[in-house]
């Protein structure tokens, strides 16, 4: 054996098959047999098809019982690195274990759409109306900065530990403070800081949502919670959104019929719809989610980015201690995008069960961040940052709207929401939009697609214009190019392939 | 009415109900109707048990047909406002809306142990064995204030964006540098990064496991894998695990009889046992996994603290690259605790579907925090901190298994791993351990109560004692402690309770 080359030193006779036991050293023979023989397949000293020698007879050589030999045979055999042959004998494999045909990928709830976006909006040429949230002003980071440092130079040892789920109490009670200047009161103990909203979407999701249970969306609405829904197998029922809100006709039925366990709402400047839900209908909601015993996931992602109309509260601070709202925020929609801080104010009964599927999460979220966010929030300087910003992006909305209002077909329909960041667009009956996603990404515009927002029943002639982070140099020309593509499919279909005429 | 002198601006004939409707303002009539009712509840201008006027009169008085007012009420007893009542009219209800009877407690899956943990190893006194992550280093917390305030030096406009799903390239290929110098061959797009390793562990799960399938853990296990595998609703099957790592013969028994879409192992100084699964093994596992078509999560989470003995590649390392095996690491259990900063080495045909679940959970993990982390890596400064570590822990190791051995009572086992921050310790049969942990508490004395670490027939005797932020000064007397509670156990029961002999 080319073996007993390799390794002189050893000088292990052939006859007991490079093989050496210790009958001193505690560990059971057999399995130092099995990690010996192991070792020389791995080492490529036992190559496919050689022949292990017959149990007895490697027994007899080595002096031990013929059954040890005979176990590690069958442990080598079990794990798939030998193999009985016809012939007779014990064989090395080819490749050792054998691969049985393996079903279809893992399925995932929804499609990658976050992934597909991203680099979208970083292709070179495209003018991508994309982003729902604002490019952060320069002063707001500075401030973030300030913050940081001032982590840094206070010492980071503490935060060098395994830390609280519910999230360092700086933050939670810069919160509280944040939140009671818009109306809404609550206690630290009620905020569990979460690795951004939409993790905190998740979790109440996770939370609630027995597996395949119903669970009640707007109709359209925001894809990570239509992927959360559906990763849990929940059966999604949407109510049409109506421009006050949802339907209440539908979502009553919803609840009588269906009994399910969450009603899922983003209130004002809906994802996708830009949709404000009147203060009527908030009680509505609350009202019939009390009536039916369901709790609420109320997803308020950017109420701050107001540009008309008057404020109206939040369905949280609406509701009364012991309603079931579940309400979501983050900081990443309006002063600083890309943190992953967030939190969820939570009804005091549901809490010790969502602290601990946070815990099983992510353990707790990042604390020199969570607390240079505290302070950020301690210095009170954000309000004429956001002053500024609203200034910006009201003047942006304006704008979009005028140039889409202009250049999109008759029978284009435009929604004028007050605030946030984006605009629906439902294009008339008639148009084409098979491809119309492709045609506009090859023309150098991106948008995102409506479909990402339907659960079912997709309408296909719906987009969503976001213009966060869109540079106003480049507004017109965007619209121009959408403008243009949408046009061509008003076209009769001869005029686009005249071939087929 | 009081409401009349409340607002006498308001001048609202009685005779209309203090209502005003517009009918050029393009909202409809009973929309308007309904909210401007509601919004005289809310304002408690109607109290409970106040009439509505009849339908047909407010009609007539408001000049409007009377299905709009009866389109009104109707919506505004469906939403628990108004009730009809058995002697006629239509009524404000009492608290608005009834709240039906709910059920328990939403479910989650698994005891609240982190936090339970967490309290108990700040409470004042107590000395606490239970920290399986170890105290930073001085030197490793000023290296990475010196990569964080780098990245801040460098201007942090890069990172306030919804940034990549993956995780930073540069982080990316430094965690590749480092796995290479273990032995481990992979590429920056094989690595995901997520909010710490338990984030990864979690997302492997909730990918492969679809609700209520069985899966293989050892046995005992980390309860982050029993608690994740939960809360999916897994059939949990438990592998005992030897000296060695786990019982082949029962892993190839489960793998048979009930096809497992995964094998969770944590090979290497195993949570909580300290045990590390011998090369054979490994290969075994592998080749079990590979025959049986069943990926692997690999859970490495502190192999870096070895103390004896010679490292033994991780299972992925053995793997090949059609290999299902799942590396998840993180950085908090051995240089920086709190960061939450891990990563998991991916198959790639699982790549797409991981990043869609993590783009789902948390959208990426904090963009300053991977820079830093990644700039950290990148000065290699980490090997000679990592040498003073295993000094120190190696210290403490050798010193807590001498003080074990010698106040314990006989028969019982203590574990002695190769690394690790943790020992397994079972009490002898005839322990009386049923409330051990409460005495040991009030003793001023902490540990994990092994019961965290089973799925199904708790071993009771057994507890994990962990050396992690634990003060050399305070081992003594913490050894002392635990002893004392432990030898009480042993003495008959009559000596405990001298009432009931």
């Amino acid at each position: 054996m080319a073996n007993g080359q390799r390794h002189p030193r050893q000088a292990v006779e052939p006859s007991a098959f490079g093989i050496s036991l210790s009958k001193g050293n505690g560990r059971p023979l057999f399995i130092q047999l099995h990690e010996q023989i192991i070792a020389r397949i791995s080492a490529g000293e036992l190559t496919a098809g050689a022949r292990l020698p017959p149990v007895r007879r490697l027994a007899e050589q080595l002096g031990i019982n013929h059954m040890t030999v005979a176990k590690a045979y069958k442990d080598l055999a079990k794990a798939g690195f030998v193999e009985g042959r016809a012939g007779g004998g014990t064989h090395v494999r080819a490749r050792y274990g054998t691969r049985r045909a393996r079903g279809a990928e893992p399925a995932v709830g929804g499609p990658l759409l976050a992934e597909r976006l991203y680099e979208l909006a970083h292709a070179p040429g495209v003018i991508a109306f994309v982003t729902n949230y604002p490019e952060p002003d320069p002063e707001c980071m500075k401030e973030f900065e300030i913050c940081l440092q001032s982590v840094i130079a206070d010492g980071l040892s503490p935060y060098f530990i395994y830390d609280s789920s519910n999230g360092r109490i700086g933050l939670r009670r810069a919160i509280v403070e944040y939140l009671s200047q818009q109306g809404l009161a609550t206690t630290p103990d009620d905020v569990i800081v979460t690795s951004g909203a939409q993790q905190a979407i998740e979790l109440v999701i996770r939370l609630l949502v027995p597996y395949g249970s119903p669970v009640i969306v707007e109709r359209p609405t925001y894809y990570g919670v239509i992927n959360a829904l559906r990763s849990v197998g929940a059966r999604i029922l949407e109510v049409p959104l109506e421009s006050d809100g949802m339907d209440i006709d539908k979502l009553e039925e919803h609840l009588s019929r269906h009994r399910p366990r969450l009603i899922c709402t983003n209130p004002t400047f809906q994802n996708p719809t830009g949709v404000t839900t009147s203060i009527a209908k908030r009680h509505s909601i609350l009202a019939l989610a009390r009536t039916h015993g369901v709790p609420i996931l109320e997803d308020d992602h950017n109420s701050e980015l107001r540009f008309a109309g008057s404020p109206v509260p939040s369905i949280r601070a609406l509701s009364e201690p012991d309603d079931d709202v579940f309400y979501v925020r983050g900081f990443g929609k309006v002063f600083l995008p890309g943190t992953r801080l967030g939190y969820v104010v939570t009804p005091v009964r549901a809490r010790p069960a969502l602290l601990g599927l946070k815990a099983q999460s992510d353990m707790h979220t990042n604390g020199i961040m969570q607390e240079a966010m505290a302070r950020f929030l301690a210095r009170k300087n954000y309000p004429k940052i956001l002053e500024r910003m609203k200034k910006v992006y009201s003047g942006k909305q304006h704008r979009l709207i005028a140039s889409l209002s202009a250049g999109m077909p008759p029978g284009t329909l435009i929604g004028r929401p007050e605030g946030g960041l984006s605009l629906w667009v439902t294009l008339p009956e008639g148009a084409e939009v098979s491809d119309l996603y492709y045609r506009a990404v090859r023309r150098g515009v991106a948008f995102v697609a409506g479909e990402a927002y339907y659960a079912s029943h997709v309408n296909p002639r719906t987009l969503r214009v976001s213009f966060g982070l869109l540079r106003d140099d480049a507004l017109e020309e965007g619209v121009s190019r959408l403008c243009s593509v949408v046009n061509d499919l008003m076209r009769p279909r001869s005029a686009l392939n005249p071939i087929f005429t």
